[in-house]
C-alpha cells in the first residue's frame, strides 16, 4: 500500500457520492464516512462502481468498533446467550443539532438512525422482512417546522422471524445514551453507557453517578481510531474489510423504508 | 360496608363477564382479577351494566401497586422529568405456561400483554391513536402450532404524539424481566427489576448478582396485597377506585387491536 | 412447648441479667435481646445459670438472619469463594440516638459495634486472637461530653490468622449504611444495602438511585420476624437454636476489649 | 527548559537515591518512581539534597492522576460531603510478584502500601498521629518463607481525628481491587473499579460485568500519561509540583511505621 492508493471520504455528505466515483474511476481504495448519500438510487450507483473497479471500499459505522459492543457482539458470536431472538436499540443525542443542519441532513431516519440500523444488522446478523417507524415532533417545534421529527420508534421484523425495536430522540436531558440489548435463548447481553468516572456519590439526595459521556466525539473516541486503524490493517495486509459499502448502501435503504413508513403511516415490506 | 356487600373475582376468565354482571344486578362493589373477558363486546357489557349499576368496580391491574413502579408514577406526576415524550416496557416471563393453557388464553396479546397496555396507559396518562404489533413464535413451535406466538414488538403512539414501545417474550433464561423507562423533556426514569438479595459476588469469571425475583407471584407480592388493601379502604372510606372497570376494556381493546395488527400486518388506528 | 414455658425479654439493657437469671431457674426458654448486660462478668453469670439451669437461650443478633447476609453466609459455607481471608465490615446510623440514652449506652461498642463483632464471629466462623481499636468525636461533641465516641476504626486478627476490619459511625447522611464484603481465596463475596425502590432516574445532575432503607426497623423488618421465627420453631421441633447466650457474651467480650484498646491506646491480646 | 536539564528516574529502586543525589547536584529537575529508597533515612537525606539544590523533584505518585481518584478528590475538596470523617481504602493485587521480587521488595508496606499511604495523605489533607498495622500470610507460604505478609490490615488516626482503614492483599481471584470511600458530614464518595467493557449479561446462572481492568498497567495507563504531562507542564510553565520529594519521604515514614507496627504488634506514635 502506498500513500496515494488510499482516500479517505471525510467531507460532507453532500459530496461523498462524486468523490466515491471518481476514487473508484481511479483505482484508490476507499474509506467514506456514513452515509453514502442521501439517495438510495445514488447511493446503489456508488456501490456499483465500486464493484467495477474491484477497489477496497470500506463506509464509517464506527460503532461496531466501540469497546462494549463490540465486546458484546463478540459474545453472541460465540453463543454465550444461545440464538439472539429479539433487539432493543436506545439511541439518544443529549441535543439535537442547528436547525439549519437538521434541514439539509435528509431526515432523522437517514441522519440519526442509519447508525442503528448498521448496528441491528450487525448484531442479528439478518436482514429486514418488515419494518414500521412512527414518530413525532416532541422536543423542538422548529424541527417540525422543516418536515422532520425528533423521536422515533421502530420496529423490525427479520427473515428469520427476530424482533427489533429502535426508541431514538434529538433530546436526553442526561446525555448520550447509547444502549442496547439482545436477548438470546439462553440469556440476554446489554450494552451500557460509558462513565466518565467511577465516583459514587451518596447523599441525602440520592446515590449518584456520573452521567454518560457528553457525546460521539467522546464516547466513540476509541471506536473512531479503532475503525481506521482495521481499514489500514486490512489495506496492508490483504485482509477483507469488515464493512464495505454494501453495508453503507442497506442501511440507507432501511433509513428510507423508515422515512416511508413514518410518511405513508404503514408497515413496509422489504 | 359489610361483608356480603363485597365479591372478589378471582375465577377462570371465562367466568368473569357472568359473575360481573350477576353482582352488579345485586348491587355489590366488586374486585375483578383482568382480563374483563376475553371478548371485547362482552367486557363492554359488564362495564355498562357496572355504570347502569352505580357499584364500585376495580380490574386487579395489580402491577400499579409494585414498590418501585408506584414510585416512578409517584415521581413522574411531581415532574422530577418534565413532560412524558417515550415509554419503553420490557416484559418477559421466565417461560411459558403449559401448552393447554397457552391454547386458550385469547393469544400472548390478551393474555401477558394487557398488563403492559395497562402500564402504558397509567404511565403516560394518555390513549392510544395508532397502533403497530408484530410478532414471532421463536421459543416454542407448539405454541405456533396453537395459533399463537411467543414474541411481540408493539408500537403506539398516542393522541399527545407519546410513543410507547413494548417488547414481550414467553421465555428468559434469567428470569422474570419486568423494566420500564420513560425518557421526559427532563430526563429518564427507569423502573428496574427486584433481586431477592443484594450478594455481590466477585469470581474470576465475573461480578455477579442474583437474578431477578422468580416469577409473577414473588415480585408482584407486595403489590398484590397493597392492591386489595386499597380496594377495601376505597370502599370502607368512600374514595374513588383507583382503577375500573373501564381501565380494564381499554386495556382489553388495546390487546384486541394489537392482535389484529399482528395478524393483519397493518397499523391500526384508534 | 406450651405458651408458659417461653420468655422473651426485649425491656432495657439493664433489666436483662435478672431476667435471664430468674428465667433459667424457673425452666424457662429464652429469648433474649442484644447484648445481655452490659458488664461481662455479669453477662458471664448468666450465661452460667442458662447452662447450669440447661435451658434454651438465644440471644437477638437479628442480623445474622437478613436475606442478605444470610445468602451471603450459605453461599461463603458452600465454598463458593473458596477460604475467607479478609472481612471488611462498614456499619454506619442515619443518626446518633438522643444524648440521654447514648450515656448509658455503654459506649459505642457495646451498643452500636456489639452487633458487627457477631457478625465478625458468625461470618468467618473464627475467634479474635488481637484488637486495636480507635475512634474519634467528630459529628457530634456533646457525645465526647458524655466520655463516647461516635467514630470507630477496629482492627481484628484471628487465631487462624484471617483479617477483620471494622468502620463505625453515628451519623452517615445517606441513610442507615450495612455492608460487608469477604475476601477469599477464590474471589469475594459482598453484602450491598437494600433499597426500597428500584427507581433509577437520569437527570442533568447526575444518575441516582433511592438511599438505603432508612434505619435497622426498616432494613431489619423481615429479619427480626425470621429470627423469632427460628427460635420457635427450633424449641417446636427440638432444633438447636442458631444463636446461644455464649455468642451474647463473646460479642460482649469483643466490645469490651475494643473499648479498652481504644482507652489505653493499644492492641489487646485475647 | 531544555532536554538535558531534565532526568527521569524509572529504573530499580535501589538506584533511586544515588541518581537523585546526582541529579540534585548537577541542578537537574527530577521524576522519579515510588519509593524515594527502602531507607527512610537515605530517603531523607535525598529530600535534603534536592531541597539544598532547589531543584524541581517530583515523586511518582501516579495514582493520584487516575480520572476517578482525581474526580472524587476535586469534588471532596468542593466540599460536596463537608468535612471528610473516615477513609476505608481496598487495595488487592491480581496475583503476587516472583518471589525473587517479593524477598528484596522491602516488604508489602514499602513495596505496596506506600501507594495506599500516599492516597491517605492527598485526600485526608491531613497527617497521621497514629498508627496500627497487622497482617498474615494466607496466599502463599513462600512469602511467609522470607519474612514477609501477603494480607495486610491497617488503621491510621490523623492529628484531626479523623480515621482510616486500609485493607490489602497480593491476591484477589477476581483482579485489580483498588477502591476506597471516604465518609464526610454530608455524605461518602466511593471510587470504584474500571471495567474494560460496559457489557452485562444476563444468564441462568446470574447477572454479571467485566472483572476490574487487569492490574495497573491497564487500570493506571492513563494516569501515568497525566502525571508526565502535569511534571513537564509544571517545569515548562513554572508552576508548582503537584508531588514533591516530601510526600516521598513521608509516605515512605508511614509504610517503615507500619512495617515496625506489624512487627512489634503495638500502635505507633507518629
Amino acid at each position: 500500500m502506498r500513500k496515494r492508493d488510499v482516500v479517505v471520504i471525510a467531507s460532507s455528505t453532500d459530496t461523498h457520492a462524486e468523490l466515491l466515483q471518481r476514487g473508484a474511476a481511479a483505482g484508490k481504495a476507499m474509506f467514506c464516512e456514513k452515509p453514502v448519500d442521501l439517495d438510495v438510487v445514488r447511493a446503489r450507483a456508488c456501490a456499483q462502481a465500486v464493484g467495477k473497479a474491484g477497489v477496497a471500499c470500506m463506509i464509517g459505522f464506527q460503532r461496531r468498533y466501540d469497546p462494549t459492543f463490540a465486546a458484546l457482539k463478540a459474545r453472541l458470536a460465540a453463543g454465550e446467550i444461545g440464538e439472539p431472538e429479539m433487539l432493543v436499540i436506545t439511541s439518544r443525542d443529549p441535543g439535537a443539532p442547528p436547525i439549519e443542519y437538521v434541514s439539509t441532513s435528509g431526515g432523522i431516519f437517514k441522519d440519526m438512525l442509519i447508525h442503528d440500523f448498521d448496528i441491528f444488522r450487525w448484531i442479528l446478523d439478518d436482514e429486514a422482512l418488515s419494518l414500521f417507524a412512527t414518530g413525532s415532533c416532541l422536543t423542538d417545534p422548529a424541527i417540525g417546522g422543516v418536515g422532520d421529527i425528533d423521536s422515533t420508534a421502530v420496529t423490525i421484523r427479520t427473515r428469520r422471524g427476530r424482533l427489533a425495536q429502535i426508541n431514538t430522540s434529538r433530546r436526553a436531558a442526561y446525555g448520550y445514551d447509547q444502549r442496547f440489548e439482545v436477548l438470546g435463548s439462553k440469556g440476554m447481553l446489554q450494552a451500557g453507557n460509558h462513565k466518565p468516572t467511577e465516583v459514587f456519590a451518596h447523599t441525602a439526595d440520592n446515590i449518584g453517578h456520573d452521567k454518560p459521556e457528553h457525546f460521539f466525539l467522546e464516547r466513540y473516541r476509541v471506536a473512531y481510531a479503532t475503525e481506521l486503524a482495521h481499514f489500514f490493517d486490512a489495506l496492508a495486509n490483504g485482509k477483507p474489510l469488515d464493512i464495505t459499502i454494501q453495508d453503507g448502501v442497506k442501511a440507507l435503504e432501511l433509513a428510507e423504508a423508515a422515512t416511508r413508513s413514518w410518511r405513508e403511516r404503514r408497515a413496509i415490506e422489504l
